[in-house]
């Protein structure tokens, strides 16, 4: 077998993490590749002082490391899509292949990536742009393959999970718990990434692509994020049975593909109701095999490692004795890929939570209740809570059943209207998770 | 690509979910597959009537599969491990590859029927012989192919883990729960296979195996069973913030490696705690990733063969383009294979749950405390309960820290042998799941 060698591009985090796994872990690796993989060459716009290249080529500029004809596999570590983009292009046309962490990159340029790599005989392989160490791709891609995917529910952004575990364990306000994650560094300076489920929809574009044999549609994601729930909205959730979490949602209905980002309640039994701070979790519901779900951290730089790692090994088999890899990157080839029409949020059905403010006197709750009675919105409960001292308004909180949500829209501006119900009313989805 | 045939031996439950999973969803394996998956020969001493072959050629020789040279990969699914072992190794002979879902098969024989692949330039696989469904054996030879494992844990075995969740929810003696198990098709007549670890030890061998490169070895593993757990254990544990699940453990230590199959405390809040009825899931820590956990059905007939399928669907990517599929059994060559040692059972240190009786009088507690002082066991908890009417003795419960095997068995014999303490003690271990 001869030797399979690696470039790598970014030595930050996940690059010195996935560094740090290929030489500790070298023998290993070597065992389970079948051939040695050796690191031949870092392309860093600086050094990083947790990694000595000790004898490894280092290359300022990144684009070396895809001139060089010594290079097999490039490992894409310098996020953003610009210049990654550049630099994987110029990859694959080199004939390299190419392992990626980057979801932003293959979310938005993902379609034309793969179609240029097909060109060029190679693939692109990126286990961890979709929930760090957790090997979900692989087990949609090929773990899977007996089954049609019927739905994907999943905690993909850790940052968002933190902030909500925080909240719902400690009752902090999301600006406190926010503040938090970004002192621990779990969230950026500008977390609008994480918060606000641009992170979460990039990931859950991947996963839709492969679970339902779909071009990567980014645009198409309905996004929402987590700013706007309070620690009332956690408790009350709780009391009817309930955690909020933030979801990535795929869905194969009849009328197309449901792709949506946003806070949800979840029955507090649910195993996925119980995934807390950073880690990340993905059910997935198969026709044959039912419901599966995989757990790990979602970030950190030896976890995203580990599934940069295993895309080389995959790879390294192959090259190892000249064979070329079969598994393609969405699982099936562009000729299967079938553009599945994603279905407008409007035309979505979910049972909702909703919590507004209404005067505390006779006549309210049935006004209300008569709203969703006039929209054929039924309910499953409805309960107004104690006053708080010297107020004369009261919380109501209201679980509906399933209903399309243009027509929630249409009972909540009915409900604004109301003389008794005062401010904007808060409404979050719920999922029960069981079909 | 040149269209794959594979040969089914064994209609049975496992078969027949196979026969409908490659018919029903025929295009997206053709798609994954990226060819053709024909079921060209079945081998079965009987029909199935859910299973019409229509024109598919049907032997009553099990041993026609074998011989076909139509047939590329043939499918085990006869079960047990005569006949079974003979098919295999016939079939490896004939050199066509095998898929299996025969845990005791690999168990047992895996480490020659893998040497006798590897003579034949075939391969055996069987992500179906773990965990049902879910891909397991995918994740830990594959998924974490960076990560030097160092340990895992696993409910895996349906049967038993549904008949502690019988006796946890509902209070059920063991004795009840296994009737309604057998009851409802989830045991067999005779049970001892999945309730006295048997089953799940096969399990655990062959994930072991793959996790830390070792050989095959079932005669090592020690199994203990749930027949005597009783929902007085499971309520006490409770108190104490613990459910009592069977598990199976695999773990590198620096002294050798454990194999162990038996009933387990683990921390309420941890999510395998919540893993119930029929379900499986293993919890694995690697050295990059840290804990991922894998979730799903461990049994029925379309949630084994999807994992059936997958297996046939990584094989024939590589059989249509005339390529060697470079996977190996157990992830790595027999080179890298290493014969560690398996720590004997008095040499693994676990704390414990401790029930005994005692006499409801002054100094038999302290008697007892000293028992554990003595035998340098500390103690986490020691708790007596209230005695129940006209009854003189009281049941008493230990938490124990952690502490060598023999040591605590030298313990329960000094215990057993107060005059104050009456009966059996009960004993089981406890696993934090934290390092």
């Amino acid at each position: 077998m001869k030797p399979v060698n690696v470039g790598i591009c970014g030595l930050g985090t996940v690059g010195s993490g996935t560094f740090k796994v290929l030489r500790d872990n070298a023998d290993i690796i070597e065992a389970r590749a079948q051939s040695a993989v050796n690191l031949v060459h870092i392309g860093s716009r600086r050094d990083n002082p947790g990694c000595d290249p000790g004898g490894i080529r280092v290359s300022r500029d990144i684009f070396e490391v895809a001139r060089d004809p010594e290079v097999d596999i490039l490992i894409e570590l310098i996020g953003g899509t610009t210049d990654a983009k550049h630099l994987v292009e110029a990859a694959l046309r080199s004939g390299k292949h190419v392992v990626t962490a980057n979801k932003a990159l293959i979310a938005e340029y993902g379609n034309e990536l793969i179609a240029l790599a097909a060109q060029h005989n190679v693939t692109v392989r990126f286990e961890a742009a979709v929930a760090g160490g957790i090997p979900i791709i692989k087990a949609l891609r090929e773990g899977l393959a007996g089954n049609r995917i019927q739905w994907l529910v999943g905690i993909i952004n850790g940052t968002g999970n933190f902030i909500l575990t925080e909240m719902s364990e400690k009752g902090k306000q999301f600006s406190v718990a926010l503040a938090e994650a970004q002192a621990l560094g779990y969230a950026e300076a500008d977390p609008t990434f994480d918060v606000e489920g641009i992170d979460a929809a990039h990931k859950l574009v991947i996963m839709a692509s492969i679970a339902f044999g779909m071009p990567l549609q980014f645009s198409q994601v309905y996004t929402e994020g987590i700013s706007r729930i309070t620690p009332q909205d956690i408790d009350y959730a709780r009391e009817l049975g309930y955690q909020i979490k933030h979801l990535g949602v795929a869905k194969q209905t009849d009328g197309g593909v449901e792709l949506r980002v946003h806070p949800t309640l979840i029955p507090q039994q649910r195993l996925l109701a119980n995934v807390c701070g950073v880690m990340n979790a993905v059910l997935v519901e198969g026709s044959a095999v039912g419901p599966t779900l995989y757990y790990g951290a979602g970030a950190g730089a030896e976890a995203t490692a580990s599934a940069v790692v295993a895309d080389i090994v995959d790879l390294a088999r192959d090259l190892a004795v000249d064979q070329i890899p079969q598994v393609l990157p969405l699982g099936v080839g562009a000729d299967a890929i079938k553009e599945l029409p994603v279905i407008a949020i409007e035309n979505v059905r979910n049972p909702w939570y909703l919590r507004m403010e209404a005067e505390d006197r006779p006549g309210v709750m049935s006004q209300v209740a008569s709203v969703f009675s006039d929209n054929e919105i039924s309910i499953e409960a409805l309960i107004q809570k104690a006053p708080a001292q010297d107020e004369t308004r009261v919380p109501v909180i209201v679980l509906t059943n399933a209903t399309q949500e243009c027509n929630l829209q249409k009972a909540l501006r009915s409900l604004e209207a109301l003389d008794g119900v005062t401010g904007e009313i808060a409404g979050i989805r719920v999922e029960t998770l069981d079909g």
